[in-house]
Order: structure tokens, then sequence, then C-alpha cells
């Protein structure tokens, strides 16, 4: 693919003065048109050493408006991005709809330098190859447009271009035994590069090379190829309003009513039982918590269930065990402006907890499946879309390493109805219920469907649901605890997913 | 002081077991009703080595409902925290309003065991106590509240529990030579302790020593103390709903005029100097712009100015001629809702640049004193404060050794109808101007008595504005980069302020 690459391609300086200022003014419209539109943008630039990156970015930046763009420049992760997953650091840097993230080398660094200097063993780069792409895709798929520039030059080229820059005393840094040595290999980094290419063009996030070898040949393409990628996703038709559902879902609920009927609500546990269990579990977990840290385990738990279905008791027995310099609890709510101008999942990643630490989410990225689907405030494309991107979210996190906890606590209608009226009656309790959960209340067949199509469809071998019979709050906050417990104790046996 | 405080101070069991549940209940739902309220709360744990802050924390964080609270552990700063000024990693760190921080260790470190063991010169740690007190008084004039403890205990007392812990295998690494050094030190560190107590004792972020050789005594003693700070702040008047300002300020204008009338806008430049000179100025900055990475200088450039002032084009030139991975800018809009639950500097500190890189911030701080003032977005007791506050808050950037730079945009209320005009005729400069623009200009005079206040309070010497003749747009560029080039070239040869 790269050997049929013209790099004798080139602009004279006229041919270059006559096209590249409408093309800067044209990509300066389109940037005003993108923001309009709430279209975020990445730029990624990839390429052999002294292909002229920095030159063009610089170019980039300087036709567009500097308060809708960031320039992020990637190098090796630090300790504190190693300590989480490898797409963290790049989706924690994404832009936020209407911006652009420019990338100077990006997260195709894991199958380029780091593979090729085997800075990360063969099962690492592998599955990044994997994520990378599902990456990519869910960026698209909510409407991200991604363009991706390797800058193609050749070997002889860049040694010619390394001399000269030995040459010059101010620039002669950019060039040392590191460069040389890849100099060197150009030939085996070629391979790896042409991998990487035919592996990772897709439609929805192609690769664009670029014959660098003239600068002001590659300063028009690189600006056309942006100013295409965005005209076509203009002339896209705006993403649907998500319309209120009109029950929908309702039908569907009798069919798939087995799961959740299947639960065994009876199960309960005396309370002195409970309080010898939860003393054992509590004590236990104080303990593995500092030995997942002296291993650098990270830890997730996930909180789901009905409302009233006692998370918030559930999650205070869990945490009474743990030393709160370990843990946060995550509490899930309304996204925020900032929130919204995100990939719905983006405020979850923000949250992955450094390796060694434990996360408890107090709701999570399961909204999109339920109280989203179910209210409409997503479209149905969207929460369809969402089993997938779930399953590959929790993925990445289980590869990574993570000990990926996930809890349905599941109470009867009548159960509920009991709490709630409990909430009301007692004075401290009132501050628990609103209107609102009475007007879940009534949805509850509707969001029964919806329940019993996330358990079958994001229950993973590597990321199982645990539901918890919790009409009995003492048996479910002993089960919960000791699942916790459990996964705990196999992910330091080596046991993990 | 601390001398006289009396460490033999216990509860027994029994009188523990009694008063210690109810509390515990008061402070759960004192919790709520800060939160409720939306009063942030901040509790600081210092204390000798093995005083018990550890256990003290477990015990405070499990009486709290832990969706409400984070523990932030400090240790030494890391080197992306060295590289911004002292107080950043804890500005960031901040509760939003209704939730707790509690910080085990905290800013004090640098006037104690930085002190005592001279890791910092005592310029450095003479001027925390001064950014301390403007920190924590910033905060509780907006309504936090702040607790900070000190766990005390003997010499003696210390020692038999070092030597405790060396006995037992699972905690003895707990002690290290460190420990002991410090140890020995008791009396050197007492002193610095003594000082601090004095020092940062105040109405609004009282100390309060705890009496740590009863661990009983001790969480009694934190406990009641966070009830009563909570109690006190929830008894206070809910804080004054601003009031949209009824043109209170218009009178004060005609007495003011004279600063802004004495600007000469009539400062002009011809497009053949212009493009000249700022060619030339380009390509200075690109080049300072590395020499202040390589010495890591941190520079901050703010714009103010009023609409169609041309704040945007100014920008765009300065960054033209930088290299885009060293700088960003931060266009400042309304508060998010994330932002609004903070103080209303914490958006500033969020984007205060690394060391070595350069921020632009597009409109500022100073909204405060500008829209939020004439619109009555805050009190008048808000935006009154804010001159000290932003004086404070600037002085620490500039003591940090920030190069900063602040621009007023100044052009007459002619010259803005003239460019209003032009923006609704040219169609590619229609999307520039909207109704809003209209409305403020009609408030031209009572923004412009705002204007007039701000640059006379907020002129300091380590600080000062500079008023850009912006009539023409050469001129202003022209101006505004030179001004920048000549900061930095000043702070390279150590002539910052």
């Amino acid at each position: 693919m790269l050997e049929k690459v013209d790099l004798t391609k080139s602009l004279s300086k006229e041919e270059y003065k006559e096209v590249f200022e409408p093309l800067q003014w044209r990509l300066n419209e389109l940037q005003r048109k993108a923001r309009s539109a709430g279209i975020p943008t990445i730029v990624v630039f990839e390429g052999w050493d002294a292909a002229g990156k920095g030159t063009l970015i610089n170019r980039l930046a300087s036709g567009l408006d500097p308060r809708g763009f960031k320039v992020h420049p990637i190098s090796a992760p630090n300790e504190d991005e190693r300590y989480h997953p490898y797409l963290w650091r790049f989706w924690t840097k994404l832009p936020a709809k209407g911006t652009m993230a420019i990338f100077d080398r990006s997260w195709y660094g894991r199958v380029l330098v780091e593979r090729v200097d085997e800075l990360t063993p063969e099962e690492d780069w592998r599955r990044a190859y994997e994520e990378i792409i599902e990456f990519e895709r869910q960026l698209a798929d909510e409407g991200a447009v991604i363009v991706k520039f390797w800058l193609h030059i050749s070997k002889k080229e860049q040694k010619k271009r390394f001399k000269k820059l030995e040459k010059n005393s101010y620039l002669k840094w950019k060039v040392g035994k590191e460069e040389w040595r890849h100099h060197k290999q150009y030939k085996k980094y070629l391979l790896a590069v042409e991998e990487m290419l035919e592996h990772t063009s897709t439609a929805f996030a192609p690769w664009t090379v670029i014959e660098a070898t003239n600068r002001r040949w590659a300063r028009v393409k690189m600006t056309e190829t942006i100013i295409d990628a965005l005209e076509e996703a203009l002339r896209r038709p705006a993403p649907a309003e998500p319309k209120k559902a009109e029950s929908p879902e309702g039908e569907r609920v009798s069919e798939r009513k087995t799961l959740l009927e299947h639960i065994d609500l009876s199960k309960s546990m005396e309370k002195d039982e409970y309080s010898k269990r939860l003393d054992h579990l509590q004590e236990d977990i104080f303990q593995l918590e500092h030995e997942i840290y002296i291993r650098r385990i990270p830890v997730i738990i996930a909180y789901e269930g009905w409302d009233a279905g006692g998370k918030g008791g559930n999650i205070k027995r869990l945490t009474n065990g743990l030393d709160p310099r370990g843990y946060e609890v995550i509490p899930i709510a309304a996204p925020t402006t900032e929130e919204k101008a995100h990939h719905y999942l983006w405020r979850f990643w923000k949250h992955i907890p450094k390796a060694g630490h434990i996360v408890i989410f107090d709701r999570t990225w399961y909204g999109r499946l339920l109280v989203e689907r179910v209210e409409g405030f997503c479209t149905e494309a969207e929460w369809q879309r969402a089993y997938r991107e779930i399953n590959e979210f929790e993925r990445q996190l289980v590869s990574f390493g993570c000990v990926l906890v996930k809890f349905w606590l599941h109470i009867s209608k009548e159960e509920q109805l009991r709490r709630f009226e409990e909430r009301e009656k007692v004075e401290h309790k009132k501050w628990k219920i609103t209107k609102e959960d009475w007007r879940n209340r009534e949805k509850w067949d509707r969001y029964k469907g919806a329940v019993v199509d996330m358990l079958q469809r994001t229950s993973t071998t590597y990321a199982p649901w645990t539901i918890v019979e919790g009409n009995c709050k003492y048996y479910a906050r002993v089960k919960a605890l000791e699942t916790v417990v459990e996964a705990m104790k196999n992910a330091l046996e080596g046991k993990g997913a």
C-alpha cells in the first residue's frame, strides 16, 4: 500500500498561493458551521520523524479560530496514565460538541512505536487494535468527525532531513540516537504502519496518507481532507430528536418476564446472623482493600436497581468497611451541561479508578438502557447501539485488569410500595421520597421490560450481572458485600475474568 | 499554647457509648441539611505522626452518607503539581456546594514539614502563610464551612505508639527512619505548629486542637466540632439573592470618566507597517515560547474589552505566531452547572497553565466586576469583595513566577456602532452579532463605570492593566503583541514583577 504512494507529488509556490488561501477561508467557515451544528472534530497526526507534523499542525492551527480547538501533544504515558486503561487518557481529552481536538501523535502509539520497540507485549497491542476500532466507532456513531493523517516520506528523504536538522544549531536537538535508530529500522516500521493502515481504515474513521516530501502539497492535501470530512458531516441529516416513548415497550414485557419472575424474593436473613456476617465481611474487605492497593488492581462496583431498592443502605454497609482514602462513591444524576456536550460514556470514563483504588457508582452507564430509554431521553437507535457500546466499554476495563462487579438490586412492586409509604410516614425518611419516584413507579412495567433486556444483553462472561434479592435488606447487604469480597479475592489470586 | 493542652482528657467506654451514636446521627442529619442548603464543607486533618489521623477519618466517614464526601490524602506534590502555583492542587479539589471534602494533611504541609525539613526556602513558606489565609477567607466568604483539626499527643505518647506499631508485623511499615527523625525533632516541630496555629486561627477558619491521647475522646470532640460548625452555618441567614441592578451605577460614571476619556483613540497604524511589524513580532514570540518552555515559566494572557473591541482578531494574530502545542485559548462564557457549584474563581484556577505553557483567556475572572456586577448576577457584597479577591489571586500567580498580561481593548462608542452595523451588513460577519450585543450596548454607560472601577482598583504593581487603544485594529494588534513579547523577555531576563 505505502509502496505505491507517489512521493514526488508537489506544488509550486505559484500553484500553492492560488489554492491555499481560499481553502483556509473555507475551513474557517466550516469550523464555525460545525460549532453551530454541535459536531465534534478529531484530527490525528501520525507519521515518520521529520515528516513535518509540527509545521503542518501549526499551519492548520493558524487557519482556525483559536477559541475552538486544542492541540494535544501525546508522548509516553505518565504514571497516572499508566494506572488507567489504555484509552482513558484519550477519552478524557475528547473535544466537546462543536470543538476540535488535534492530536500530535495519538492512541496509535501502541501499535506503532510501542509495538515495534517491543515496549508492550504482543497481547497488548493486538488488543489495542480492537479497542481502537471500538473507540472510533463509538465516537463516530455519536456524530464525531474523525480525520487521521499518516505523513509519509521515504527513508532517503528522512535521512536528508535528519542531516539538515543536525546542521542547524537551534534544531539539532530534534535528531538524537532514538531517531537514528528508528531510521535504521525504517523497513520494520513500514510493515507495522502498513498493518495499522489496513486494520484501522474504516468507513467512519479512514486514514489519509499525505505525501509529505513537498510541504506545500502536504498543506493543501491536509486542508482539503478536513474540508471534505466536515462538508460530508454537515450534509448528513441532523440526528433525530428523541421522541418521548409512547409505551412501545409495554407489549414485550410479557414474553420476557421469566428472568425477573424467577428471582426468589423470599430470601432473607435474621438480624443476628446479619450483624455477625457483616462484621466479618467488613473486616475482610478492609484487608482486601489494602491488598488491591499494593497490587495496583482497580475496582469498579456498579449499583443499579429499583427506586427504594436499597442502594444507599447497601453502599453504606460496603463503604463502612473501607478506608475512605481508598475509595470514592460517584452518584450519577442527570448529566451536566459539560457532560451533555460529550459522548454519553465520557462522564464514566472520567471517573474510572486509578489502579489500586475503588470506585462505587450509585447508578451507572446503564441509565442509557433504563431511564433514557424508557423516558425517551435518547433515540431508539441510540439505546439499541448502547448494548454493544457498553459491552465493549466493560471489556476494555476488564482487559486492563479491573475488577468489575455489577448489581441489580431487585425488589417486588409490593415491597416498593411499602417502602414508599414508610418514607412518607417517617419524619427522618421523608427527604428520600419525591413525586418523581411515584411517577416512575407508574411506569414499572415499562421499566421492567427495559431491565430484562439489559440483564440479558449485557451479562457477559467478563462482566456478569449479580442480581441481588432485595426484599430483605439484611440479606441483600450481605450478598452484595460477599460478592465484592469474592471478586476481589479472585482477582488477587489471578482468577479474574 | 500547646503546652497548656490537657492531654489526659479521656472518655470511658461507657461514657463514649452513650454520647457517640446520637452525635453521629446528628452529623448525618446535618450533612443532609448542608446539602439542601448548598453549603460546601472542608475538613482538614493535621497532627503528629501516629496521633490517629487515619482512624479518626475512618470514623468520620463511616457516619456520613458516602455519596456526599471525598477524602483527599495529600502527600508530596507530583511533577504536575510542582509545575503549578502552590494552592492549585487544593483549589482543584474543593468540594462542590452541598458536599464535603476531607483532607488528610493539607495546604499546611508547606508551613510544617516542608518548613521544618527546610524543603522550601523561607520566602516560600512565609508567603504560604499569606496565601493560606487569603485562600480560606475567599472560601469562607462564599459560604464554605472550614474545620481544621490539629491532633495533639505528647512526645512520650508518640514514642510509645511508635514502639507498639513496630511490634505489629502488619503495621510496622508505618514507622520508618523519617518518623523517628521527626520524633527526635519534636520540639522543633512544636514551635512551627504553635506558630501555624497562631497565624492561621481565624474567625472564618479556626483551628481545633484535639487531645488525641484517648481515641474515644478524640472521636467525640471531632464530631462535636463539625456539628457545631455546621449548625452555625445553617443558622446564618441564607445569602441574599442578587437583585437585577436598577442602574444604581449610572451616577458614578461622570466623576470617574477621566481615566477612559484620556485614552487616545486616534492612535493608528498603516497596513504596511502593521504587516512588517506583525511578522517580526510573530517570529519573536515563536522563539520566546520555546524559551519560556525550556525555562518552565508559565504565561497567562487575559483579554477583556468592549463587545466588538477586536478581542478575537487580536488573539488570532497572537496565536498565529505560536506553536499550538504550547498554548491554549480558553473562551469564557456563562458558567456551567458544575462551575456554578464552586467558588467563582474555581473555573479559572482549573485552567492555570502548567509552568512552561501559555494560556490565553478570552474574557476572564473580571466578569465578576463587569457583566456580573452590571447585570446583577451577583450581589453588591460579592463584587465589592471581588476587587480584593482578584488582586490576591493575581499576586499568587505572579509570586509563583507567572507572566501575567491583562488587556483592556478599548474602542469608542461610535466605533462600536460602526462595527456592529458592518457585522449586520456583511454576510460572513453576521454570525458575530446577536441581539444581546445590542442590549449590552444600551448599557454602555453603566459598563463604563464598572470598567473604570475595575481598571483603577485592580491595576497593581505586580499585575498592571494594559489599555489597548482599539479603534485601529492594526495598531491594537501590534501593541498587544509587543506587550506580550516585552513581558516574556522581561521574565526571561529575570526582570519580572
